[in-house]
């Protein structure tokens, strides 16, 4: 997503403490025009520290601001605003600094979009884009270049779809939601059905695809649509890069995903949970709300208890330790009953 | 894939038991135009019953009829289309109440076709497609919007290659496949030759990849062209989203492999496996026939006996029983030389 | 890549012998034309050896010439080219007869080409293809069909962006580089902080990918951008297909990695490395130089030490064997704590 590289006037620390709640040690007067890292700023720029790790950088920073806990305020050189969130302030900081460009409205040249599409007047249409009979463009809509939207799909307001995304027929997308380059929504879910011998039948994939508002999906993502019913991503959820979610599969709202998970058709997720890389779900297990999954983790029974949970992650070894250590796990049930026959013994 | 989102004079249950050799139970006379979950449906719909987790949708369902086997049947509460194969006929049955919409002959404004292609008259061209020279596509070929065919690519009768995706030089595809959105067929296979210093020089890759019939790839899989010799992936094939097939594998007929698997060089895997997601097969190895391969697991041996596989799958536990099983695991083969010792001397 | 599909008139065995430094038992002045396998090869065909599983297709080639070491010559029934390093030699051999096809310059009358792009004369910009205003393509460079070019991005001379794939706003990508089609340049990172009701706020992604030289991209490949500092990609790395790149992520020159891998935000991996397909690093870890990794390590600490490192990867066993092991793997932590009991009590 493009945005301005700077802020051209730049915001005074004393307004970004009010907005923001902060409270400020430094010069209220001075002015910044950028976010950066502690490392890369310079006096023009605003930073913020979290990670510990990052102490040295923090000591040492040229930036014109610090957003920081009040814990580690002794530590900042420059003009501190502090406040117990340092990460969401500076969400806020940066936004500001560098706004989003709004959609420039109108539909280019080298865009289609079918005389029986439904476009706003103030959506953006980039070249290449293609909108079908049927589909549906809300207000302040961008479609980015080289984008497909399908026959009856619908974007909400506000809604970016970036480039070489594919919406396909039927799809529904909330507001404010931005769609990665890639990613694509509403191709056919994985159903076949085997015969006598061994062909494959395909089940033919009725139902669409459901986004909330202010859901966001990563590049080359896929969302299968719904067998019967419709694959339903509630509203806030976050998905990131290369993550695979079945037919007819539910998220609920604000779970948050890292790259790399595969969900099996009609598993159902619930709201608030955070995923981590490559998990995978298998078909139609449930997860309830407020639960956390490490990378790696394989569900394959429901999880009814909130809380933190692992799997099929063991250490990194040098290969010749791990080498016997794996070859081992062949003999894993055996080692058990050889030690329960030692204990009976003893 | 677009499809008629009902039919529209439906079709009565007589001539459903008829044309899919089921018993039927109701008023042969009775007509539904769709096919719904149990859940969702109403007096115009048919459904299908398979698993017992369902069972109280089946006591409430609103369906017309209900397609379930004879040991059901007590169960159902309304018209019942009985068949020892209920998924399959219900693959069916759905296909002719919502067909696929045939192609619309001809090429869009919007798109690009070589004057050296050979298109037949009967395909539809999408907008933003684009056909090379050389390329060839038989009779009734669909190209969605923004796909692109390259120099000398082959897609063979009834096949359908839907947006944004690509089908490189060379590449040969059979009669009725279908390409999901984002998939690319025929990128380069990595094949990369180290020099003394650690550089890598590429090795070109002159093979090109070959689909049978009847193939199905899903959106955003890769599969790379063979080195030398054809990547081939064998009649009937499924794949699922976001599968990588290397350079020169070869896949048997009518083999299923659902989301996330990563097929490496080389790799030759028999007809009617059913490999589940995110498993790894190693470069080179053999696959024979009938095999099934549980989800995760990594083959990096040859496998010669059909049957059932896994490995690489632990359960998932509460994050602090695992931390400690997954430390444990560096220790395996000190303990099981430990046990060993107290074997010995006990 | 489309490459030329042979060499018309040939090349001599010595021309070849001459040029990759390679001692020639045959007839010098015999031809050949094309890279094969050596079972597909013919007498107009070069071929090569270097894995005892071929040895029988060596014995019986049908190749004009096979290019292998010293050791091995003696097996070859036709011409034979010594070379201490045959797949390095036959990369060159294979790339001299089946030449690349330079860029054809010129803009197709469906592409669009921003007014505000400085596009380089000798360039070919494929039909679909967009290039935003601000971007530069230096000399050489092929933007295939339906790729996209982002603002102010820079494409270094002779690199290759194809089919589909996307480059964001900002990203530079170096000289001779490979970008295979659907690969995702400059998505956003995955960067968002939590409010106290759960709710997500997005972390604006003001940071860019860069490239440096002879970088390959495989298929469907994202690279984030950084959410202040680069993402950056040294000289010479290989990346396979589906393979994730978190923002901030620092790759060193010449490393390659297999398919499906997934490297978290802020990772730092060193110089030559080799990674095997589905390993996952965790993020801001940091890997030294020469390291190893085999498929499906996750390294959740940091490496300091070049060598080979293993992980996450057990067995594979029949089904039944496998669930009782992995049963087992829960009470892996109890089990030590039973033989050390029984240690204690003998």
């Amino acid at each position: 997503m493009q945005r301005r590289s700077h802020h051209q006037r730049g915001l005074t620390l004393s307004e970004l403490a009010r907005r923001h709640d902060c409270q400020l040690r430094g010069e209220p007067g001075a002015r910044v025009h950028r976010a950066s890292s502690l490392a890369g700023a310079d006096a023009g720029s605003v930073a913020f520290f979290l990670n510990q790790a990052y102490l040295n950088d923090l000591r040492s920073t040229g930036a014109g601001a610090v957003i920081l806990s009040e814990s580690h305020a002794a530590e900042c050189p420059v003009a501190a605003l502090i406040t117990p969130d340092p990460y969401r302030v500076f969400a806020g900081v940066a936004d500001e600094l560098h706004m989003l460009l709004p959609p420039a409205a109108g539909i280019h040249a080298d865009a289609t979009v079918s005389a029986d599409a439904s476009v706003d007047g103030t959506c953006e249409v980039a070249a290449g884009a293609r909108v079908a009979a049927g589909a549906t463009l809300d207000r302040g809509v961008y479609i980015g270049p080289n984008a497909t939207v399908g026959p009856q799909a619908h974007i909400g307001a506000d809604s970016r779809i970036l480039a070489n995304s594919t919406v396909c027929e039927g799809v529904t997308i909330g507001k404010r939601c931005l769609v990665h380059p890639g990613a694509v929504l509403g191709s056919d879910g994985f159903g076949n059905a085997p015969d006598a011998g061994g062909r494959w039948r395909k089940i033919p994939q009725l139902g669409a695809v459901r986004l909330g508002d202010d859901v966001e999906i990563g590049a080359n993502t896929t969302i299968d649509r719904g067998a019967l019913e419709d694959t339903v991503i509630g509203d806030g959820v976050r998905l990131d890069n290369l993550i695979q979610i079945g037919h007819n599969v539910r998220i609920g709202e604000h779970t948050a995903m890292a790259a790399g998970c595969m969900i099996a058709g009609s598993a159902k997720i619930g709201r608030r949970c955070r995923i981590a890389g490559n998990v995978g779900v298998a078909g139609h297990i449930a997860i309830c709300d407020d639960v956390v999954l490490l990378a790696r983790t394989v569900v394959t029974r429901p999880i009814r208890k909130p809380g933190a949970y692992a799997g099929s992650m063991t250490p990194m070894e040098e290969v010749s330790s791990w080498r016997r250590n794996a070859a081992r796990f062949k003999h894993l049930d055996a080692l058990h009953k050889r030690v329960r026959r030692l204990e009976r013994s003893s």
